[in-house]
């Protein structure tokens, strides 16, 4: 078969692993020619391809970002862009498509299985807030990124006896923040699922430097607190893109030095959580990935996505799978609260 | 309530984040006393306590072994060990009792909740071949090890074009060879579960010399070849612990050498796979373990241990949990062959 | 001997690396007695101390920050700051002091030592601009940390075809950013001791995107361009502390993007590069100071610090050692620039 | 000009670094032309070469090994191996020869430049055992590889209360065990310098225990007791490689567990050392030393190579530089004994 693939919206450690598995199950074992479009949808529109065979995969299993680069294109915001990823499909022979991206891409996906278009998607986002798989490739390097920093901000803010507020990604889910928070011993974690009471964070920032350690703050780029105007329009007075850099982060810290008179700081990851070498979790999920799509691309497929459940790799509706934002559960959050403070 | 815990057998990076959210929980919510039984059920046997307070477990999220120290010591090889063990709780007033191990520590906790002792375990076991959880602990950063030090000897391998053999932890599963040859990107991968075929490993160590590339084998130290007479009488004539330090990677790495004619080295991972801070994934699922192992015996759980089905925290009982061994199925294994050459 | 110890100014890895080697050859060799003052001159002043013995440096080695708690506070800045002192010294019998700090503390370390007290400084700046010393510890980790930044954030800039500015510490000396931009291989290295061309780092941009890539701009905070005026002021409109935060960083992103006509991001990884455990070089480097201090007080030398010359530690005189900043040579700043663009 | 490359000997973190250093200075500020040759002198006598444009070295520079492979072939070893090399270089209109390598290859450069071959070497030894230069890359990487392997063998040392025996690289110097330990505190260095007592390690690791914790010794793979005998025997009885993969530890271990009457462990971690991507420190010196080669032989120097001087990158006469190893000086030694026990 000659089979497309694809790689839009925000980079993610462990495309590549997903582009090799395809690459290296469908030729060595089905004798598939795989084509890979540059740049997400942008290549499908314009017929921007490169071929991809053993040799194109060769090293980049443990390389983060994309060989076949990306972007935010979508065709369906264009006037003629889905029929031209068709005609694109067409005029190449393209028999199936394995578009790797989050609800944007899937979305697209979902609209060309609709059309008619074979189409296994691979599910792909950084922040884990993909419903209907247990996890998503990138999550858990980006978690570790942002765990490393925090091992490493506790014994400076302890030295100084300052707050240190650590803003990781996470615009409408706070899976990073949570799980990196509860990994680093955070003493506070605040998600967009919960509005914060900005007196309990202050609470705990006392509590702890009256333990005579310093308080270590992980927050969500998209939390905000219960009456979150001040900060925010803050936010917007910013004129150099430090709302996309760290508005939350470093606007909490002005308020938490300001309440508990001690020095605070921001640290702002930012990029950083989404680039490198994926973690050894996020490299085999990823591979599996690949490995099913390719499976399910033989198995005549289409409209389906492939997802982790437990430990297995299984098959889901494309339309229930981009239908709702995985958002962190109360009880989840529950778990790390036990350790605020 | 009396909380005692314990952690025995092998260590494995994890188990203080366990014993720390245990007491976090139990004190900050239930005002719980919890009380550390030293090196696991030696500790028990002999009364040796060290009380576990807030302060006693500060700054453990990130250190790998126990602060209560570990043992292979089973009550029952004693003559009156069980019964020195119900001696110990009812002295110190023990209300329930939170052992951490694999299936010896845990058979035991099967034997003293049949006794009437309200036992919640929790699983540990760094090969992740314990069945009824779907991972435990200590295996994720296992993987990391293993994995970095593969990335490490492709470009030394490379360089030299030789052959380099990686033995990793696992006397009965492959679980640590699967994941760490897959996210490495290793050539070969060998496992207990599967006695391999010397032949092919030649072969596909050629096929990859050819590619203009050396190979990487990632064994399993209990993997074993189907005619396994040579090599293992082999390792038995070992007088220097060798066997356990790495004889199928030192012996296929002889072989490799003398029958591609080209050099061929053998790395032993050893001890660093199970020492060291723990990765993300095993402090967020040892911490979830604890809070979940505590809720339990607040809840009146007992002869049971908590596990990981998905990403939920599950409760099953410890008959069952230990009744096998989870072993790498095939189509597991198969997924890595895919790589193989 | 009795022995005074103290870490003043911003924490560095390896301060914890230098108390211990003080206190395990002071007791262990020589029999002393050594006591810490808590953070930095503060706790001089106040005779606030805490007693240094073999099981208070136990496991500190690899652990970032410092066990003393450091602050800012300048005795001389007070009306009878440096009287205080003194007597402190001399109430609680110290027959020696080790300052551990960088200008600011070992100019009060010179005053003391001219108004008669024992005292031997040991450096430390993690912004390597110290002169009379090759280098200082904490330098070579705060380099690693921004290096690995740079190493993750090539592949997402490739990916997504963007500008990424690293801003990195070094507000007069941009000795981390030389190093880090070197072996992080930036497309182009900006330092406070050379105001750049905005127009050459356009075209230096530019041409990475040219050539296929996506470029990397690394500069220091204390960077600035030869016509400052915009960016500094917009800086200064900045209500959140992100100047402290970045400044520098995300108003060059804001006007590389705008010029290139491409995507540009700003990645700040402040106080991340100054927590953390110390890289093997610095635990090294930390430990022979601390050693050759004690020497140092027992050979009867004050008025004098410890220095890294070549491979070996000297002793030089405070007075020349603080008298001026280190700063990036030219031909240092030459051997980067043949890898810009 | 026409300018040679070729790397020789074990790999080491570094050499592309190096390789692409005199590509981008070459190629870009001198319009040379370089010409790499395959797998050291072998390609050199062989002719075997591969063009090193801009493209050939690009993202080179974080990846360990060498991108033109290395062996051990010393031409003079052979017949006509030197005039053979020098009719290559002739053919070919070789103007100079930049080898990278250690005692042998520089050796050989030496009689090439003794026959008129202009040549500027490069050191490399990941053993730091070179005379003449403060350091050479690699060796720091390999510290930290093996400091990180001692991070994470402390806890699981204390939780088993059992000894570990750690085997770093090092023939005939013992820096890499020096660093090593003395980063990773350990309690007994034992190096190729300084036979050991025997007795005295013994004594350090009772020490170790009565105090509450476990003993860690570092032991270079060259170290011997005074009275070697014994183990050495031992180890020859070795079928299977295990002499070079950890004769020392092994037999040490063995040895220490029945002295001590506790469980000891031998962990050899072999060619995971020279393996993977270089630290900051090894990039920034590799690439200096690259930038300088090829400025010297711009100079017209010959039969000299680079090395480290403090900060400053020197010219050395080879013959001198490859006169004598240089060995741990007793006085460095004595640092890291004070932390023995």
């Amino acid at each position: 078969m000659r089979i497309g693939i694809l790689t839009g919206g925000g980079d993610c450690p462990g495309l590549n692993a997903v582009i090799r598995a395809v690459v290296r199950k469908g030729i060595g074992e089905h004798g598939d020619e795989i084509v890979g479009f540059r740049d997400g949808w942008r290549g499908a529109i314009e017929g921007d391809t490169v071929p991809l065979d053993l040799a194109a995969v060769r090293g980049i299993l443990p390389r983060g970002g994309t060989v076949l680069g990306t972007s935010r294109t979508n065709p369906y915001a264009l006037d003629d862009g889905g029929d031209r990823v068709l005609a694109t499909l067409d005029r190449l022979g393209i028999d199936a498509l394995i578009p790797i991206g989050g609800e944007d891409t899937l979305g697209v996906a979902t609209r060309l299985a609709e059309a008619g278009v074979a189409v296994v998607g691979v599910p792909k986002t950084i922040d884990n807030d993909l419903d209907a798989t247990d996890y998503t490739f990138g999550f858990d390097t980006a978690v570790g990124v942002a765990m490393e920093a925090i091992d490493r901000l506790h014994t400076t803010g302890d030295s100084h006896h300052r707050t240190l507020v650590v803003e990781v990604m996470g615009r409408h889910a706070g899976w990073i923040a949570l799980h990196a928070g509860m990994a680093g011993g955070a003493n506070v974690v605040l998600i967009p699922e919960k509005p914060f009471d900005l007196d309990a964070v202050i609470a705990h920032c006392r509590h702890r430097f009256e333990s005579g350690f310093s308080p270590i703050v992980v927050v969500s780029e998209g939390a905000a607190p219960k009456d979150g105007g001040l900060m925010l329009s803050a936010g917007e007075r910013d004129a150099f893109g430090h709302v996309r850099l760290g508005g939350i982060g470093a606007a909490l810290a002005a308020v938490i030095e300001e309440r508990t008179n001690r020095e605070a700081r921001a640290v702002v990851l930012g990029h950083v959580q989404r680039g490198g070498t994926p973690s050894p979790f996020d490299r085999v999920l990823a591979t599996r990935f690949g490995l099913a799509a390719i499976d399910a691309v033989h198995d005549g497929e289409s409209g389906i996505m492939v997802a982790l459940r437990g430990t297995d790799i299984v098959r889901v509706r494309l339309s229930e799978a981009t239908a709702q934002l995985k958002l962190v559960p109360p009880e989840r959050y529950a778990e790390v609260e036990v350790f605020f403070g």
